[in-house]
């Protein structure tokens, strides 16, 4: 960790991989305060110092012909991981291992026992773990956890529905890791899948369902790669949720939340539509807006809720982690416990939907 | 039939029953050209003494203490029957047998059996039979047709998600028909349920599913009547659709259709919330209006459809229904039969699903 001119302290990060949401997390690490990237990594030298030239990074910016010379340098704090899902745990440990933090790219792991050796070589090696779930960093999020905690708006939360699709054409069936096995072998379910869970996991607080059931009929490539598919699940009180994912359609981000006296909505959970505008929305009926309009039916008023944004979601996902690191690094604080939990819920809710597919479409409980 | 001022003929309705939503289509009668309020039967003739007061009907509306007194009235050429479920078998065959054409409140009947012995009854006297599924006649209803027909801008259909939940309060659930078994018996299935399977066989172009399997956790009430459930359903061809469907939930209306390029959404589909301004919306978004915003991202932007209407859909509805049963009395054609089978296919789905839900949450066939 280094002093800037300003005194603070600066997170020096490493990237493993020249993947195309490095570009974006790049100029999210450039644009957070007190983060800086230091070096970057790629199988091929001559990849890593395209990617830097390519992308205005400094000459100052390190480059490597393999992930071990990032991991290897001493000027390098904590690693952004976004190689394929199957790579994760190989360096991901081997970073926590060199007491590297580890700012890891979703879905995390290929399971939850994968998941475990890296939260365990995190922990072992007092090194930070975030999982890069970046809508979870946006001030809309929290606003709209205020709507979903309004027991007189919202009332008791009863249902939700996620959907995250698209449709990335014919050269990404041919072509893209996430269609790999070896690779992002959890295919949409790992990829749009994730936000779908996480989201839903979000809604009710984080309290895992006690069993989910996948729909019949999820698509698969020929190498058994899902492409599209969706579960219900269901919580002892009768809560329930549904997500769909799909490489298959059209783009869709859509997360509905039903309470009682409440709804909320939206059609950008992910990545807002208007981030780059400064601002999100999302839009929020209440029973209290009811109006009744003829007999036997009411014209809900929604109301939209608009939330200003100076600092886009990524950049602020990778100010949280740096907070996160330096305390850890200044203040011989203890790395923060909440963000591993989160992401090993998720993965254990998509362990036990990816189960019931498996098992052809049977009812798979969750013990927490 | 008779003839009015302008020489058209007119269809004259009888009304069983004196529900609130009665209200509703006394006016949409009242509206509908060539259709008139001839006769309402009540179990107490008081009772439809005071529904014509209460509601301005001429005085030359004749009221009955019983059904069977509207359904004996040669004046009565069709007849409305918003009565419970339970008892639509028994009304709606005497009906027919009495050569009245029968608009028959949603759902239809307890199951496909049911309505079996209803459309026989229809078919042997030669009387035209129609569901109330009013959106079906909305305009705006077509012209969504129109976009997921658009093998451009929308594709081929992949998922279809509908939800339709109101939270009607404590009073219902103590005394309302749709929480009894021998009267509404399908709960909330029956009632809100039917609209989102309807919309569901509306947008594949009513091919049935193969399969369907219920969401685990449907509620149910001390009777034993399903108060909240859901269901995903599949096609042969991969396709598959999901609805949810509560009592227990805030008002939701959502109807959303992937395709491959585009996709369309609305949140009123069962009753468009701007009809009464003489205009409903629904937005369609298309890879069209795709531009890239950063690097992995695309930012969809939607375009908004605005559908007019002079003549709000419960109105269309009739005036459908009366050209049908004109055409029956006038031009010696038989019944139309399109009608009645949407209805058929839209009771086996949901039979399927009240079966799936019954045995425990196992995948139910459709053989059609």
């Amino acid at each position: 960790m280094s002093t800037d001119e300003s005194g603070q302290t600066t997170v020096r990060f490493g990237i493993l991989g020249c993947a195309h949401i490095s570009i974006k997390l790049c100029k999210a690490i450039s644009r957070a305060p007190n983060a800086t990237v230091e070096a970057i990594g790629s199988r091929s030298l001559e990849k890593a110092t395209k990617f830097v030239s390519d992308n205005g990074l400094p000459s100052t910016v390190r480059v490597y012909g393999s992930y071990e010379g990032v991991l290897d340098e001493a000027d390098v704090d904590a690693v952004y991981i976004p190689l394929p899902t199957g790579l994760h745990v190989k360096w991901a440990v081997m970073a926590a291992e060199k007491r590297k933090h580890v700012l890891l790219e979703k879905p995390v792991a290929m399971n939850a026992s994968e998941l475990d050796r890296i939260l365990e070589a995190c922990e072992a090696n007092g090194v930070q773990f975030m999982d890069c779930t970046m809508w979870m960093h946006h001030p809309r999020t929290a606003k709209m956890k205020e709507v979903l905690s309004d027991h007189h708006r919202f009332g008791q939360l009863k249902s939700i529905h996620a959907c995250m699709t698209y449709n990335p054409g014919p050269d990404f069936f041919k072509n893209s890791i996430r269609t790999k096995p070896d690779l992002d072998g959890l295919g949409v379910l790992g990829d749009t899948g994730w936000y779908c869970i996480r989201a839903i996991l979000w809604a009710v607080d984080y309290e895992l369902p006690k069993s989910v059931l996948a729909f019949p009929g999820a698509i698969h490539n020929d190498a058994g790669v899902i492409l599209s598919c969706g579960s219900s699940l269901h919580w002892q009180d009768g809560r329930t949720a549904t997500f769909h994912c799909s490489f298959l359609s059209h783009l869709t981000f859509d997360l509905t939340a039903l309470g009682t006296n409440g709804s909320l909505r939206l059609h950008d959970f992910v990545v807002p539509f208007e981030d780059n505008l400064g601002y999100s929305t999302f839009s929020e009926g209440s029973a209290l807006d009811f109006g009744k309009l003829e007999p036997g039916w009411w014209c809900p008023k929604t109301n939209q809720h608009v939330v200003e944004t100076e600092i886009p979601q990524e950049v602020l996902m990778v100010k949280e982690f740096t907070a996160l690191v330096q305390k850890v690094k200044h203040c011989d604080e203890k790395p923060e416990k909440s963000w591993p939990i989160l992401s090993r819920k998720t993965q254990i809710v998509l362990d036990a939907v990816k189960e019931s597919i498996d098992k052809g479409y049977q009812p798979v409980e969750i013990l927490g």
